[in-house]
């Protein structure tokens, strides 16, 4: 392997042009064999270097295209910061219980916010991934449900970054949740009592009520860590 | 370049490993050949992979060492998400409003957690901090030990996972906070302010005065990106 610096070199690069607004959204890298030649290392170093931004969700390269097309340049925070994190749980260098505490923090925060400028049309998707839950069975589909309906709502909140968070931090432990739901005594009784407090979440954004909203999404998501046996 | 779909082959391989307890903190994954042998994948996809997973912070690999000496585990989630996030910022994939209000979030949280369990280490290394800041005219360097004074307040929370995030965001945008200092009509007035929240910040955190320091604390944000126009 390659001195650890060299590809390093093409990410300073990388950050230095769209700090500079010399690379923009939607526009594309120049290819390997130039990046190459302009910073004087070689191709392998430089497609190390795109294959990591494209793994932080930075760069788009299409399936195909030769080596000289150029990666575009995207923006997908939650894939960066999500593959990133769940790694981080799965090394346990990051708790679970940590991951729980900051996403009850983001998550309080923003259906408050959420309550302050409720948009009927995000509304209108929320009420119908509750109408969904009523009808879903099955544990998995259902939490998947769920982290939809969570994740729009957070959204209302408008602020990009953390939504991203709050969605790579649920992918985190979201195999955790599962196999938490598989512990339950009686998952039907669970399903019942989080179809309930989503309903009251749900009322309390709608209404613009802030102090309620927090307060039933911090219950909601504490209840189930702790009935289900994680963090 | 390769499909890119092959190097997340190696990804997935190794967050299995990692969530199985087969790859633990300090070990080391296979050599290039031998895991290049298991996945059925090339070498060089191998190889980017392990570069993507020493970007996000997940395994180091020793300059010299050859391409079989196999990457260690390591638990670095800082470095992953502070890059992340700064070339996000600079796609503007996120704006810097944004990041100042996770940051305002995520650290009035810590200051009220800090309080409830001050440590007199921790809070040793602070006031040490606050008298080189007394001493220090310079506004960079200035500002490199007010990072460092807020993450060692942010730590004592305890919650590893909330100082990685806290420290990304505000390594993301230190380029714009440096950028806001040399826009100050007088950095000297503006330093002897910051100054003075820093002590009533650190004596509320000490004296154990949750809500004062988390008051404090926003008041010091928002005042800070509010005078030097960012955001």
């Amino acid at each position: 392997m390659q001195s650890p610096r060299t590809h390093q070199l093409v990410l300073a690069h990388v950050e230095g042009e769209l700090a500079a607004g010399r690379l923009t959204l939607g526009g594309r890298l120049p290819g390997e064999r130039a990046l190459a030649e302009q910073l004087g290392i070689s191709r392998p170093s430089v497609r190390e270097a795109i294959r990591a931004l494209e793994v932080l969700g930075v760069v788009r390269t299409a399936t195909g295209s030769g080596p000289e097309a150029g990666a575009v340049i995207v923006a997908d925070p939650a894939a960066g910061l999500g593959l990133a994190l769940r790694l981080h749980v799965a090394t346990s260098g990051v708790s679970v219980g940590d991951v729980v505490q900051l996403r009850l923090l983001l998550e309080s925060w923003a259906v408050r916010e959420a309550a302050q400028h409720p948009d009927e049309t995000v509304l209108a998707d929320a009420a119908a991934l509750l109408d969904r839950m009523d009808a879903e069975p099955d544990p998995d589909r259902f939490l998947d449900l769920d982290g939809d309906f969570h994740a729009g709502l957070v959204g209302l909140a408008g602020n990009v970054l953390i939504t991203a968070v709050m969605t790579s931090v649920r992918g985190a432990v979201r195999s955790y949740v599962g196999a938490g739901a598989a512990r339950l005594p009686d998952w039907s009784a669970t399903a019942a009592r989080l179809r309930a407090e989503h309903r009251r979440i749900y009322d309390a954004v709608r209404e613009g009520r802030a102090d309620d909203a927090e307060r039933e999404v911090h219950a909601h998501i504490t209840g189930y860590y702790r009935d289900s046996g994680i963090g």
